[in-house]
């Protein structure tokens, strides 16, 4: 109970009644007698319709509906109470996704299903003035916000131009509305429109055949063909043109029949797109400036996310090494590439050995050429292992590897991630001599690893916070990436500086963060029931405490399945949503395609805000790049940042008014 | 975000890393690494489905969804978690409604649209051994429990025999099954099933024929037409032949058409019923036991329940004593019948006078005999004004209604019911001045005073608590009803021992309580969020105090809306659900029937249970028919009662024990 009470608290009356002395206030009925008054009015509610059976076709749509916008760090929850329309202007630079989201809730119930209506969503181009276009079905997407654990979170596709939606009574609807701005897109003010138009039944349903009627349908063509079949040169004329009026008749019953009363008979089918559009529908103003900035095609920030092969390969029932199994990951590594994220493959050995590799075949195989030279692609990890095992040892196949890949252009790309999290001596050991292998081949290789403490059974230092510090001095030269938890920094954020000071960025060394199940609410991370900006502001901790780099554990770690579209579990001793950026698309349809969570899209918006900053930083120096954050009121610290949207767009208006050619 | 926090505290990793001394446990994968390992297992989970697109009708259904079964005092929300499945058995008299739930989350999603999959669920008739039988479409029910502000709570009717549902991915479905066992049953087990079965979209969705397949029939069989059209006799036989061999040959092709796949050209169309249940449905046992105790048809406790006529005139569009206004009411007051209680309609005047009447006609029509003499009404409101006004005067009218109801059998049902929770003497003294005139014509009348103090402007004692004692002793002989809130007796039941010693049984007077938005949780009410035990204990709050009637202010107390599929809102100030036991079907499809609250049910099972506490008393005396609520742990106090449902079956199956026959 206690969760259903805290989900209506902020609904529930707050006086108590312990005291006796109180007065209650009354349920007051007709007259104006405060708050409990029947017929108080906050303006946004009545639909202003009679009673009776409503035809959505006669009634314009915003008397049917609530329809409001939201930005995209809103998590707009299926009890979210209508606001006032605002309407939706966008900034965005060129290669930029920029996101918005339109909330819909019905004012009354208008469908004889258990829904309360069916609603139609197109949208049109944007077009400039100067006749330049975004294409809806190149450059907008349109996509339901579907709750998980109650939580609004995965992005289900709608279809373009018209996406059919059906609206729950009582209950809000939040849609995702994506535009992704070419490079190549001249900039200007681009303007389009949303359109938004209530649908009866008829329209979804008796548009088409039931089974009983298609039945009938069957029965009466079958006689028509019974009665034709017979004809032939050896039958009386007579015969054959009866035989002919008889099933002319039929047929002429069956096409003036109801099945078929949508189309005229005089003048052959309408067409279907026609009303899909009425003058009842609600037309949302969609105004989007691009501006000449174009995000760097390489993120500026490699952002490396881990996702599980095993999962992979026991969810969609591939063989590990298969040719299925190659093409499931191609899948997931060419869809993850869209959100500024440098993929990496992964699987867990004993005592957090891992086996991480971006691209599954080797070095020599031209699809790894393919991948690593991506320019979308910031990093790549190197595996230390074959990882489909094959006729060589591994100990040819690491220099071989190693050999190919530093010829490359590519090669500054390459790391090679090989534990996760030591320990212990012993785990620090097999980092040491692990690295110590790959150094023999190729001196300027970047081993990265991951840590929170030092080794617990030699301690570096007196306090446990001191031998974290001394983990660069214990491993070098042994990694080249130091890769921190944020949990340990905790709310002190002077401690980043006594970890950059740590490294000899002049020896090549790095300073990278990274997000697991700690640190937890208030500091920014990805879990679930998060604030949007408790997400996006993951990045920029990242870019505030001066991180080079990001990275995250898992995008896919649901529980054990084997069935594609079996339900997402989180794994149990996990906050829900730690390790789970995406969802197999099957959970959702039968798209293989992966849906993606708001918390994967805030993740590149974060990593898009870096490139914002890093332009401004560019032009008036790194300490204004971080002082604009404050500035702002965007991001003070890991447990004070905006819990609101306009600081963003503020942030983002400011780099652009000062930045722009 | 507090909300949605709140919301998955009860899944959220516990550790705080605010100590920085702490070893975080990471996250293991692979291996079996405690809680957060991958391939944990609890046995209820995995589908052992393989990849690919899952065929409903060649798996088995229970490999698709979990069902169990849950108490009618759960509330069963969309993110529960499945439960082993227990089979049901239940126990009910004789004019017993007894109620259970189903429970169905779905493992995977076999849909290709937006839902986990379509579920088709049967009934079965239920049989005893002798051959008597409780048949679906006259004794049982099956229901949809859909959640009214994230709180399970509409009850919306399924069709009977077969209903279709959809489970979405993520989503627990819960369905309210009821058996209503008529008064002239005979005792015995009866027994059943509940078939549950995954279809395939192509049972629901390629049955029918879309709108593109239909325009593209439409254009075939027309073309057809335009072939056989011009045969007649003034044209040579061979063009004749050659034209409907065409036509037949069109005709042949539309009939093999995929439109029409489903139906065997040679043994004709195929029966729609024959697959609706196969060897992979799940098959649920029903069990339940009726045994001879025959419910009172009239209800032992009135409870009177308020209707807003108001609402009914604005929200379904019907003028004040207009015919479609009578039917309106009428069939308010039919449906509300079946739950053992006694409607008043009811509205509010100026200060908190109200106008009440359980029949919307003068006292000589007939429908108001019908209404008044029907054995499930306990009791019923006569009003002081005409409700629909005409030529006569007020004055008249009282007399000459009250000179009717009185000399009729069901004169001691009748109540007078003036004013709502009267606050000062100007009020307690309009109630003196109607009751003396209802009293003139009527000595023996009975007037109904609902209170929680007494008039604040003239004390009746020095506290607040005694000057509410006192009333009965002031209001004398002008009210013989005394309806107190609950409210006012708070944790201490030992008070209501005081306010039973203020009142006269000897010369005709009653106490009777009342709930509104008062008391609150953790106190016995109708609360939307509160536990089904807690909706469930406020009448068995009633039969541990002794009141001996029960009255609550209002059950469809909405806010103002003016169609009737608009939205539900409750009114602002009051609790949710407070005033709303019920909903108007038009906001869940187009059927004009009310759709219960799970709260109603929950009123009903409490009526049901004092009639078992009653029987029992009977038998072992009053003390002991309460002192097996406390036997069984069912309910100790207003702060102290079970929070499951067994002892709810405890306490039915002690009294089913002791006093069968």
């Amino acid at each position: 109970m206690s969760t259903i009470i805290n989900l209506l608290k902020p609904l529930l009356y707050t006086d108590r009644y312990s005291n006796h002395e109180d007065m209650m206030v009354p349920p007051v009925e007709g007259v104006a007698g405060g708050g409990t008054a029947y017929g108080w009015d906050d303006g946004l509610h009545d639909p202003g319709l009679l009673g009776g059976t409503i035809d959505p076709t006669k009634v314009p749509s915003a008397e049917l509906m609530h329809v409001w916008c939201m930005p995209s760090t809103a998590n707009v929850g299926l009890q979210d109470m209508p606001r006032q329309y605002e309407p939706i202007s966008l900034l965005a630079a060129r290669n930029e996704r920029e996101s918005v989201q339109i909330a819909i809730r019905p004012k009354v119930s208008w469908s004889a299903s258990s829904v309360a209506g069916i609603v139609h969503i197109q949208c049109s181009d944007l077009c400039s003035a100067s006749g330049d276009r975004l294409l809806i079905d190149k450059s907008i997407t349109l996509r339901r916000v579907v709750p998980v654990l109650g939580v609004p979170d995965a992005l289900v596709p709608l279809d373009l131009p018209v996406s059919q939606i059906s609206l729950l009574a009582g209950e809000t609807t939040a849609i995702w509305l994506s535009v992704n701005v070419p490079s190549a897109q001249p900039p200007g003010l681009y303007e389009g429109e949303l359109i938004i138009t209530a649908k009866a039944d008829s329209e979804s349903l008796s548009q088409i055949l039931g089974k009983a009627e298609k039945q009938q349908l069957y029965r009466e063509l079958k006689n028509c063909l019974d009665i034709l079949e017979p004809i032939d040169g050896g039958k009386p004329l007579a015969e054959a043109v009866e035989r002919a009026k008889s099933a002319t008749t039929s047929l002429r019953r069956i096409l003036v029949s109801p099945s078929f009363s949508d189309f005229c008979i005089d003048n052959g089918p309408v067409d279907m797109e026609e009303d899909a559009i009425s003058n009842f529908s609600i037309r949302l103003k969609l105004n989007l400036t691009v501006w000449d900035f174009v995000l760097p095609e390489t993120p500026s920030l490699p952002a490396v996310i881990g996702i599980s092969d095993t999962v992979i390969e026991d969810r969609f029932g591939v063989e590990h090494g298969s040719i299925e199994w190659y093409e499931a990951l191609d899948r997931h590594f060419k869809w993850l590439l869209q959100f500024r994220i440098s993929p990496y493959f992964c699987r867990w050995g004993e005592s957090m050995r891992v086996l991480t590799y971006t691209s599954p075949w080797p070095a020599d195989h031209p699809k790894s050429d393919e991948y690593f030279s991506d320019p979308r692609l910031a990093a790549y990890a190197v595996p230390y292992n074959p990882v489909v095992p094959s006729g060589d040892a591994a100990k040819n196949y690491l220099q071989k590897e190693v050999e190919i890949l530093r010829t490359k252009n590519h090669w500054k790309k390459a790391y090679f991630y090989l534990w996760d999290e030591p320990l212990n001596l012993e785990q620090y050991n097999a980092i040491r001599n692990q690295a110590s292998d790959i150094h023999a081949y190729a001196p300027d290789a970047r081993v990265l690893t991951t840590y929170y403490c030092g080794p617990n059974d030699a301690p570096l230092a007196s306090t446990s916070f001191e031998a974290f510090l001394k983990v660069p001095e214990f491993l070098r030269p042994h990694t080249q990436i130091y890769c921190t938890s944020e949990w340990v920094i905790g709310n002190q954020e002077e401690l980043a500086k006594r970890i950059v000071a740590e490294i000899q960025p002049e020896n090549g060394e790095e300073w990278w963060t990274y997000v697991c199940l700690g640190p937890s609410d208030p500091h920014p991370n990805w879990h679930l029931g998060m604030r949007g900006t408790q997400h996006r502001a993951v990045m920029w901790r990242v870019w505030k405490e001066g991180g080079t780099g990001f990275l995250y554990w898992g995008a896919n770690c649901y529980e054990k399945a084997t069935a594609a579209s079996a339900e997402i579990r989180f794994r149990r001793g996990l906050p829900p949503g730690d390790g789970v950026l995406f969802y197999p698309g099957e959970v959702f349809s039968l798209s293989h395609q992966p849906v993606a969570s708001v918390r994967l899209e805030r993740l590149l918006s974060g990593l898009q805000d870096i490139e914002y900053l890093k332009l401004y930083a560019s032009k008036f120096g790194r300490e204004e790049g971080t002082a604009i954050l404050e500035k702002t009121g965007m991001y003070m610290g890991p447990e004070c940042y905006t819990h609101d949207h306009t600081p963003i767009d503020a942030m983002r208006g400011e780099v652009f008014r000062t930045c722009r050619s």
